[in-house]
């Protein structure tokens, strides 16, 4: 392969007469090397325990209006060497202290013929490596248009990977499995309809990418700390097989405007030898600054259910009447509309969603379409689509705010835009106030459809920091927000922690528009979760829906993703008839935590297989997870991650042995053990199935008579 | 000419075969034909007094992703006649009650491969026709796309017009005085630089557009009620002598996006024998709808000094500093800064701004440069640009506030947004709230350079409605808003009349920078301010100024310009040093009225001369003012307006007779004679020169000794 003669090439150059500038992890097990090529291009490549990740890859910048591009010609002028390890405590997570330990490189580039200086700062991780560029504050650089980023990632090998097509407004996408070298063949199959799509080539793929090389290394490349910058594509060369950065554009094409001092976002590679390496690094987070919410004793985890999936399956319409073809705020009278009678989000049907939430103990209910607006609110490229203020006629906001907190109850606002984001930003503060007089603590944004500005796509800087624009509004509020359609998360959450949740990815709704490949959620936490939690919707029961869909998935699947998926917003999406019908299996919903003290990534092979353990913040208990691709298979647990000496209550949610996605999704059993730190549970798994496990402490009177786990 | 060969034939259409709707105006001067030809395009055509104004011209419209457009294939399926007269009160204007008098047709099209309808309605006034398409809600026609208005003008000849060139983002331009067919040759010489500047074609002119038939039929071309929706300029085909519109796009190429009901702006043709005829014309305003604002007693005319000749001039700085670079707003420390000594709005210097205003009567001081940011506000696309909130730490905002209310001053509060336009809605409320806190009634905003969101231009829908979104976002403040750079007016004013006034042209600036053509002010009356007052900023004394422009101008042509160029709003522009200078001239500035009983249009030739005499409100005063181009001239004005049996003092401040604009532009004498309505006043004006007069009623003590004029 020519590539990698290429890249073996400059490769030599840093066994030869260019001396490199070397970063090693805290933990030696991670290795950067930088230098310059003759021409004074910057190079860096990774090894992992001596094995390469990256092999010498190009770093810099094409500029629009200057002749001479940030590419070569530079000269290094400046390195520092620090290192900095710090354990903080996130406000939500998979586990409750994150150590951020990573030992540095700065290095100042200054570019001979035009005297600007580049900073390239590295943050080597024992898993993985970080770095950013930042361009100080310097006379001779003020502003300036990036054309285009030219970060290469020069993989070693026509690796697997676990690709959606690069696209500048959506990433609801199926994965498709592939080798590099296929993608090209594959991506006109790979890109599948969606309301706002913009796919840019025939072999760009989205962040975060999930590889895995031929000798068995999990690979992982995406960004951090995404602020105010378009959101990074890669475009790959399939003969070289090097990935290079491929930023969003804006209406003119241009794509990132900064000024000094600047800096991108970080730049981050995450590898191991096993696939859990990746899910439990939290090198994202931690290339993220610390909290900016001094109290967020506001932000707090919320289980929820909500007028939503009758919507998505058809069932009910998010609109009010079918008498206006358009409709103008402010205008069109509701009060002399004829109700369509498919309505979801009526007064009554809602207070029977907080009646059932109240009954099982959830925290919130969503409800959508409960605003003016919804019969004309898709497609039409509407400015002044919704206000995010006035109720339909039947939905009584005073009086369900009222229900709700009679019940103990919180509701969760619902801010559709259509993409008309200057109007959503003309009503914010209005909408987030009316939140708060009411008392909505966290709203689900959503982005569908064609952006407005026209001609701006989901992901340019422009949105970018309309998202970002969103979340510190609402923090102002003590907001919650739960963005849909946004750009995918780059860690930003520790940073605005209110982000509790993006959707960013297909989300459960797919299982209504089609269904989506049944091993869609072993990917899933190896792609879109690198960057933050997924409001992935879980937990449907009955697997055809009104609209004569199918979900590719089974019962058992479906309670196991409330431990894989991990997200501090969880809903149980399904109806509550469909969860009066299998209460025993609801039970699992109700009882499974949502923030944790510790996670465990057990078995893990994306696209196939997936178990995660996590203890439950404050209560003791464990909760474990485990999620199957296609094949049938048996895995195991040890359950050498509890206290020894003590015995536990296992309660084993798991697929019947004929259970299948497709043809008998429901065959599902539960089942009692006693377990204890000695014990292994091998535990069968049907096709697009798996298994939820709840684990607790329990006295010698419940354990009487159940049959101890060897 | 081949143009008018092919508009006479469809001309005859309308004598044969094809039947005509007929439509008169009330006093029988117009008359408009309005026809379908054999392939069901619309044709109207327009005559005054029998003479043909707009020769048969068709109407409709390309529409983007639609196979049809609305362009043929039409039946009328409805017509109806009507008539209106009413007579309204502006709450400022050129005079106190206007009169709305019309017969109207509305014709209904149906599209009959469709089933689309398309209303066309005209309103025939005395001495225009205004019409515009309407588009009712109907089932057969929801959202639609404009790819382009196609509605024509087709002229009766190669007629001369007073042009500036069609540019999507500005209209900062010399007139250029030429036939129509010779555009085109002249176009390249006519685009002068500007900050932000978009031409489209080699014959695309701008409106509103003065023209002169052979045989002195004055015909302006306009458009009216411009409200969501992007503005018209005109395409020139020069060998069919055929106007056609065309419409500004927004960042992709689309021209307009609507929903039924959806109508667009009034397209108005004004003629006239007479110049003046098309001064007097009211028919922009009363195309608009009546005001929204129930209780404008907060809105009132204003006379204002500032803070802004000195720097527009280059004797003064907007930016407080020159340490920086780039500044980042929040993060740049100002009060580390060191000022650069040229900072013109400091408390000190305001206040002497304040003294001066108190000390001559005048309501205001506009103060700009005083909010942070100005040290990087042009040129860099910069996002986040001005807050709007926060003062130079030279300028005192509570003191200054104080200060100019014990001595009975308002302040005029400066939003320059960059273009900004995002980043100045996000920051809009608090600005808004800012300058109630502080008592500012009224704000000067700007629209300099290129627009972000990029891509788009200033004079889109999208830019429309953002115009749109400041004045009635300013009306709940009790703000009233003098937009600069924004679109040009269409009289929206009535509507809102919080729009005081914009400037949209080329103001007094220009005279800065480099100097405009001296008879600009003889065809602006004509061409920008048939839309709306301008905030011209006259009064300049020294037309010398700092940075070695030349004002091309007398000084009493600058006292001219406050009674030719209407506005509620009106500076003197000058340095109260260069007023001190001139006590006596200075005298007329602080004499003359801002809001009028009625007006006259005396005498008027675009580009040429221009005599207007105006009744003040209230105090039965009268103000004549003439304006004159490059030749000397002298005038003559009739004092039959005068109440018969009356005598007044005139107090008359003219050219000398060897005052030039170039040359000798101070130049000025002073006189008072007696007159009474059958005085006649011959009076020279210099090459851009022109004269001022004041009369009042008097005792017949101050009369005694004065000459009186017969």
């Amino acid at each position: 392969m020519k590539s990698i003669r290429l890249s073996f090439l400059l490769f030599f150059l840093f066994l030869g007469n260019i001396q490199a500038q070397v970063l090693t992890s805290p933990g030696q097990t991670l290795q950067m090397k930088f230098a310059l090529t003759e021409a004074g291009e910057p190079l860096y490549l990774v090894n992992l325990n001596n094995q390469p990740v990256v092999l010498p890859s190009k770093l810099g910048f094409d500029l629009k209006n200057d002749d001479i591009d940030l590419l070569d010609g530079f000269q290094i002028t400046k390195t520092e060497n620090s290192t900095f390890d710090e354990t903080w405590t996130p406000v939500w997570g998979e586990e409750s202290q994150i150590r951020n330990h990573y030992n540095e490189l700065m290095v100042e580039l200054t570019q001979t013929k035009t005297g600007r200086k580049m900073v390239i700062r590295f943050r080597a991780f024992d898993e993985g490596l970080g770095f950013r560029y930042e361009f100080p504050l310097q006379e001779d650089m003020g502003y300036f248009v990036v054309k285009e980023e030219k970060t290469q990632f020069a993989m070693t090998g026509d690796h697997v990977a676990f690709w959606i097509p690069g696209d500048y407004d959506t990433q609801e996408y199926d994965f498709t499995e592939s080798k590099l070298s296929e993608i090209r063949g594959l991506m006109k199959t790979a890109i599948t309809p969606n309301a706002s799509q913009t796919p840019f080539s025939d072999t760009g793929v989205q962040t975060s990418l999930i590889m895995k090389s031929a000798d068995g290394l999990y690979i992982n490349l995406h960004e951090a700390a995404l602020i105010d910058y378009p959101a990074m594509h890669l475009e790959l060369d399939d003969e070289q097989m090097i990935f290079t950065s491929h930023l969003t554009p804006d209406a003119i094409g241009d794509k990132g405007y900064l000024y000094t001092p600047a800096q991108t976002p970080w730049r981050t590679i995450i590898a191991g030898k096993k696939a859990g390496n990746i899910l439990a690094s939290r090198i994202t987070y931690n290339l993220n600054e610390p909290s900016k919410i001094e109290d967020p004793s506001w932000i707090k985890p919320m289980k929820y259910v909500g007028v939503w999936w009758e919507m998505i399956t058809g069932k009910s319409s998010w609109s009010y009447t079918n008498d206006y073809k358009a409709i103008k705020l402010g205008e069109t009278d509701y009060s002399k509309a004829s109700p369509n009678g498919t309505h979801g989000a009526t007064t009554e049907n809602v207070k029977k969603y907080i009646d059932f939430a109240a009954k099982h103990g959830f925290d919130g209910v969503l409800v959508e379409g409960w605003n003016v607006g919804w019969e004309d609110w898709f497609g039409n490229s509407k400015d002044y689509v919704f206000d995010f203020l006035t109720p339909y006629p039947d939905f009584d906001l005073k009086g369900i705010s009222a229900y709700a907190k009679e019940k103990g109850v919180q509701m969760i606002m619902h801010h559709e835009t259509s993409s008309s984001v200057r109007n959503y930003e003309r009503h914010m503060d209005e909408a987030y106030q009316l939140m708060k007089d009411y008392g909505y603590p966290a709203v689900k944004s959503g982005y569908v459809g064609d952006m407005l500005p026209r001609g701006e796509y989901h992901y340019s800087q422009w949105l970018v920091n309309h998202y970002q624009y969103a979340i510190e509004k609402a923090a102002e509020y003590q907001i919650m927000v739960n963005a849909h359609e946004a750009v995918r998360p780059t860690g930003v959450g520790r940073t605005w922690p209110n982000l509790i949740a993006n959707e960013s990815a297909r989300g459960t709704e797919y299982q209504a528009f089609g269904g989506s490949k049944a091993n869609h959620v072993t990917i899933l936490p190896f792609t879109r979760q690198i960057g933050g939690p997924m409001d992935y919707t879980p937990g449907v029961f009955e697997m055809d829906v009104f609209n004569g869909s199918h979900v590719n998935s089974t019962l058992a699947n479906q309670l196991a993703l409330y431990v894989t998926m991990y997200s501090p917003l969880q809903m149980a999406a399904d109806f509550p008839e469909n969860y009066d019908r299998f209460p025993d299996a609801f039970q699992f919903i109700k009882d499974v935590a949502l923030d944790w003290e510790k996670s465990l990534y057990l078995e893990a092979e994306p696209g196939y297989f997936l178990t995660i353990a996590r203890k439950a913040k404050g209560t003791g208990e464990w909760f474990v997870g485990n999620v199957n691709g296609m094949d049938r298979r048996t895995g195991e647990v040890k359950f050498d991650f509890l206290e020894s000496g003590k015995t536990y209550i296992a309660e084993i949610y798991g697929d019947k042995t004929d259970a299948h996605f497709k043809t008998n999704p429901q065959a599902y059993e539960i089942r009692k053990v006693a377990v204890d730190s000695n014990s292994v549970l091998k535990q069968f798994s049907a096709p697009g199935g798996g298994y939820a496990i709840r684990i607790r402490a329990a006295g010698k009177e419940e354990l009487k008579g159940l049959k101890k786990l060897k």
